[in-house]
């Protein structure tokens, strides 16, 4: 496709939230893969029941929620220090391996960049600046100026209107087939990152315009 | 409290779904467990999403969607076959225990019963029928007349209206704590039956006003 810029998902897609499970396991040895996925299920959740509730909180405030229940339902005793620990954590999250060649590739070719976000503006600033992308991207956009949580149809809205170009001209990117799903629903062309190979895509009635296994296979296909 | 009705959730709460769990378990020996739990959040989960993105489908086609996920996520084989087979296993759910006597009771209180629930009306009225609490209830009610999920307010808000009461003269009772929750934020007095005990609340910022073990409870509650 001839796109002139490129929007991203964030957690999961360019930042590793590996780091995040190595601090739970070091917390709660043996724990730490379950405490991690049950707190991102619940952290997701939670931003879902609380849209359809009509009460936005945003994302730095949903997050310890979600580690509360989390900790609870596996019994494990989450101290305020331990708690204070993980959710730094999500501040200083490494990039996967093939996001600053990616991304560099992507600006020689003359692409606008973007980030398109959940997370709460001064986390996602944190985790930006921590991994070394600020000077790669053209915008970080947040939910929370809108307070409405992907996937609806008005926060993938921001990305055209943020980068002054026409949903047209706009590849979307996640590693998150229902971000893709509701990418697509919104009107874009979208992009499958299987960070997780196994995963099967979301029943949701919309499928990816093109899978990657990663970030440097977008150049050529955007040059397609 | 002087409540005048009662208004229920179903699938869990009036319902018991581990019928399915045992269909799942005879079709996918050692896997019925985990398949009938990823079934259930996913089936939520594509609730939450499609309300976000705008897309609703009512729970008898999010149903078998959120079944192919499962069954693929688990890399089990569902045949045509199977997939009618556990759909069917909705349509004759056996009550829990305690539904027939703490209802009947609470008739016998002159209060108005109802349900309200995310599923799809024939799918309702299939298991209310096959679980013989027709002549209990006043009420039926789907979210599917208004085509958006729970925990939506307006779906908390079919209640009272279909019941002819004001929400502070109804009791809305779930074994789903975000149900609740939700209720709560809607203006409910609201009772959680923790049916898995070891569940802990959701962190949604309601609690609920009563917790119970059995429904058989809600007398003696009702009477206070």
């Amino acid at each position: 496709m001839r796109a002139q810029g490129v929007v991203f998902d964030a957690y999961g897609t360019l930042f590793d939230v590996f780091s995040v499970t190595r601090v739970c396991e070091q917390l709660f040895p043996g724990y730490g893969e379950r405490l991690a996925q049950a707190w991102r299920a619940k952290q997701l959740q939670y931003s879902l029941l609380r849209a359809a509730m009509g009460r936005y909180e945003n994302f730095w405030r949903l997050t310890p929620d979600g580690l509360t229940f989390a900790s609870r339902s596996l019994k494990l005793n989450l101290t305020p220090a331990a708690r204070d620990q993980l959710m730094n954590a999500y501040l200083t999250l490494a990039p996967f391996s093939d996001v600053q060649p990616g991304l560099t590739a992507l600006r020689n070719l003359g692409l606008r960049l973007a980030i398109l976000s959940n997370g709460e503006p001064k986390m996602l600033a944190a985790a930006v600046m921590s991994a070394d992308l600020d000077h790669l991207l053209d915008e970080t956009i947040s939910v929370d100026e809108i307070g409405v949580y992907k996937p609806s149809a008005e926060v993938y809205a921001l990305a055209p209107s943020r980068l002054g170009l026409d949903v047209k001209a706009l590849l979307f990117v996640s590693s998150t087939s229902w971000d893709v799903c509701g990418a697509a629903s919104a009107g874009f062309t979208t992009c499958w990152i299987r960070r997780a190979a196994d995963d099967p895509p979301e029943e949701l009635g919309f499928t990816a315009s093109h899978v990657i296994g990663a970030l440097t296979e977008l150049p050529a296909l955007l040059e397609q």
